[in-house]
């Protein structure tokens, strides 16, 4: 039987759709993703397994929509899309003042911010793990969620290459892995501190180079 | 009764050393790390579990020596200790031939080799991915096996540095991520191809920089 669709059913739906969203990633924080089932994600939020199996046909596709939803989140408290989305949920791109030095720098401690976050940590150390097991998960993962925010940092080299701040022969695909790949070595292996002061350092060696100039 | 040593005792030792290590590795890369046990690495080794508690007390210690076993190996059958062992179980250091760009590219490469190669891949990522999903046990995973080579290359930049080759206040700490980090995020969430010409730009963005010289 078809429901209604009235303005009061749609505010149950968002409520539903957030409840599931939120008891997903909950569940795959504290259990892992191999034993995260929809079973255990519909009991969590109180509604029906048919409840979930109407919006979405995996456990997968509940969890990437909700890494989505939280970035949504972080953007509406933060009050602007910008910089609150740093690696992983980037929607408006990354800011271009003319300044690239600080540009970067503003991005790179967001998404410090963003990977230090306890909302968020669990339940991506979770999915990463995953991801690094089970290089086909992976793929789709990191296709999802982390490859838009990648190509948000080599557009924003092309342009500083337009306005003659990058030199023309660097790839932006690579020079980027410069300051975004140590910030995710760190969160994923723990192989040192990861703060402000250490995204800013990498912006500027990555600019300027570690050799006498 | 404790057993006699001889050199008999000794070469069979060793023999079943090398087979439980193999057990090991072979386990976990199929089954994963939490459902790796000692009595799974003993039946598949063909020994007693108890052979396998006289040398170590758990399978965390196994795998650990198993990997820098892996090293050894690999050092042994490429006939000289330097260059094999990469980003893991470097043993020997990092060359010094006086040319950092070289020196770096050397070594990266052979990491690059390293991550690829077949027999260490499937391990060496479900202790990874059970390292993000667990940081504790991450920690002494990653202290073992991946600390003692990237303190190798903030020694190497250290004596770059002393020879003027890399300017005086930068933290060999930080810079050696530069193009250490790269190369573990490919590998470990598979963002981009990892090979040799991929090592060699990392090396000559760290060492020049990306904006106009």
């Amino acid at each position: 039987m078809a429901q209604k669709t009235t303005p009061d059913s749609n505010r149950r739906s968002e409520r539903s759709r957030r409840a599931i969203y939120e008891a997903a990633l909950a569940l795959v924080a504290e259990v892992g993703y191999p034993r995260t089932t929809i079973e255990g994600i519909a009991s969590r939020a109180g509604v029906g397994k048919q409840t979930i199996y109407r919006w979405w046909s995996s456990k997968a596709e509940v969890l990437m929509e909700a890494f989505v939803d939280l970035g949504v989140q972080a953007a509406e408290a933060a009050g602007q899309g910008a910089a609150g989305q740093g690696g992983w949920a980037e929607a408006d791109g990354i800011p271009d003042t003319g300044d690239l030095e600080a540009d970067l720098k503003t991005v790179l401690r967001a998404t410090v911010d963003e990977l230090l976050d306890p909302r968020y940590d669990a339940a991506a150390r979770a999915l990463a793990a995953e991801g690094v097991a089970n290089p086909t998960f992976g793929e789709e993962f990191v296709g999802l969620l982390l490859m838009p925010s990648l190509e948000l940092y080599a557009r924003r080299l092309r342009a500083a290459q337009d306005a003659g701040q990058v030199r023309a022969e660097i790839d932006p695909y690579i020079a980027r892995d410069l300051f975004v790949s140590p910030l995710a070595q760190r969160w994923l292996q723990g192989t040192g501190p990861l703060d402000h002061a250490y995204a800013d350092t990498l912006v500027e060696y990555a600019l300027y180079g570690i050799s006498p100039r």
